[in-house]
């Protein structure tokens, strides 16, 4: 018998249909693809072809090496079919007083996380990562400072099925003008959460999963990782501070090193135990106006992309998973151990 | 330069990024599989097996032939492999006053719609639509009897990219016995509408769709059809009742069938226009309480499935899309003339 499980922060229900028990193995992605080089010359991302990108807008790259060519470790540069871009005005205009537009205003950035064609977080140095997320932050801290933006989403797209068609690992970060009406609604539940109990959902999620003790997938000084009670999608982990926090964009250096370190970790055991996955991960925070509330808590979700959502879940919301958390999580925690401590 | 747009009646933001002008051959599902055959002997829901799906809820047959075997035009069967089933009970269970979990109370039932193994609901004789929609409607009103139920949501995958492993024409739905955290928002969000203008904001919708007369794909007394404003993909097309009604449980017969005609029409159209597109359909309703409110409006909402929504989707719940409504709308109507009264 399947069962119903409400996720007490965003509310989402999911169904848990798992018929019998299954092994990582029912997961693991089929390999189709030959490997990657390490350099391909046909990549817009790889050394050489940084022309084929728009200007970069800060890169990590050897003293003296001059920009938008090779020597490079990480750049961000402008998408080059950007979604907004940092032109036109906050006006929202009425078409017959019904319908609402307004342009395209934001920003649009990828970063471009090697040189190498064939990496991925999962299988990089912890340095590397550690320049990721350091770099996500100051991209964060600089795009806080434009008032025409309200919230910046940063995401990363790994594999076809999880929507990017380039390899070369990279993510993305867009700066929005609005609120989306999602995380409007996100918000709104913490608030009735933090009126009904004084505190913070996502605090208390932590503490619950604590106690729990059965989703619990790494913990450290500084950040849990866990698969959430009610996971939408089979191996769903989450990555939290410990300590509240509303917004990504508080977060300090030495902390940033540390959520890295975490989320490598996790990647490559996960890499390590279905292959080469297709997921997404999106850091969520609030709009920059929050950014000091004590109802919300930023964190990153991790998404792989093993099953394809269809109508049901676009019509109600409700995800249907195939795998009890309790039971992947045991089986990541199994991963990360055998992975040591270089993961 | 991309704009942003609000669904004024969902509240969700788009991103239209439309570089240039599209052509509808610029969308078309590249044929990769070899044609269907009529029958397949190893697919489960075709005539001569059966005995393969769990026994018929109900079934339009030819007079005399027994339940369970050939002679059937329409079955309704439980899903073999469910989601919910109508077992269990109704309480909410709390482990540590925190996570919420409830049986997987509910009904799962698969509408296999056509003994043709190659057909499906764009290339169907409009007949048998009719008879498709007559039998939602069945069901949905003996669903409804079942005071431990809340919604009904029916929809329906075709392709592979939709969600769906089997190729013989089937639709599904689902009775949950909670309204989902997604159709609370959008009650909530009609309700405010309501509230501030005294009017249903779909209804609002249909009158300005039909004075912009830029996204309309094809109107008759009783329904109309547009692309939204703010689609989310491409192509994305929604059947509204031209009077108001905010539960798909009010409809007439008269009406399902006329509802048919349309839907037949749309999906032809759009087939002929796209290839073999993979698209989901979802009956967007309320849950049965709410079957007279005056703030929503039941329609059916048909999502192409030709693009893949990634981190940034996920993360904000903002979709990019790379076709204006306005263009592609010009492209189905065209189709649809093309197609003549019988689509």
């Amino acid at each position: 018998m399947s069962v119903l499980r409400q996720n007490r922060a965003t509310k989402n229900w999911v169904i848990v249909a798992g018929e019998r028990s299954r092994r990582p193995d029912d997961f693991k992605m089929v390999e189709t693809a030959e490997p990657l080089p390490a350099h391909d010359p046909l990549c817009p991302f790889c050394t050489g072809n940084e022309s084929q990108t728009p200007p970069e807008i800060m890169a990590l790259r050897k003293p003296g090496s001059p920009s938008n060519g090779p020597g490079w470790q990480l750049r961000v540069v402008p998408n080059k079919f950007p979604a907004l871009q940092p032109a036109g005005d906050l006006e929202r205009r009425e078409k017959y007083d019904f319908f609402r537009e307004m342009d395209g205003l934001g920003a649009h950035e990828v970063i471009i996380e090697s040189p190498a064609h064939n990496e991925t977080v999962g299988t990089m140095s912890y340095a590397k990562v550690e320049q990721i997320i350091l770099t996500y932050r100051d991209r964060y801290l600089h795009l806080e400072k434009d008032s025409r933006f309200q919230l910046v989403t940063i995401f990363r797209n790994n594999g076809l099925r999880a929507g990017t068609s380039l390899a070369h690992p990279h993510s993305q970060l867009i700066a929005t003008p609005i609120v989306p009406a999602r995380t409007r609604h996100l918000l709104e539940e913490a608030m009735r959460y933090y009126d009904d109990r004084g505190s913070c959902v996502f605090c208390d999620m932590i503490q619950e999963e604590l106690r729990a003790k059965k989703r619990i997938v790494l913990e450290t000084a500084d950040f849990v990782a866990f698969q959430p009670f009610a996971s939408r999608v089979p191996f769903e982990t989450w990555i939290l501070p410990q300590k509240h926090d509303a917004s990504f964009g508080n977060i300090s250096v030495a902390k940033a090193k540390k959520c890295a370190r975490v989320l490598r970790r996790i990647l490559g055991s996960l890499h390590r135990l279905l292959g080469n996955l297709d997921y997404n991960y999106v850091i969520c925070t609030v709009p920059f106006k929050d950014a000091d509330e004590n109802y919300y808590h930023w964190h990153i979700e991790i998404l792989p992309r093993l099953t394809t959502p269809a109508g049901f879940e676009l019509g109600s919301g409700i995800y249907i998973t195939v795998a009890f958390p309790e039971e992947t999580a045991r089986y990541l925690v199994r991963a990360i151990e055998d992975g040591g401590r270089e993961g």
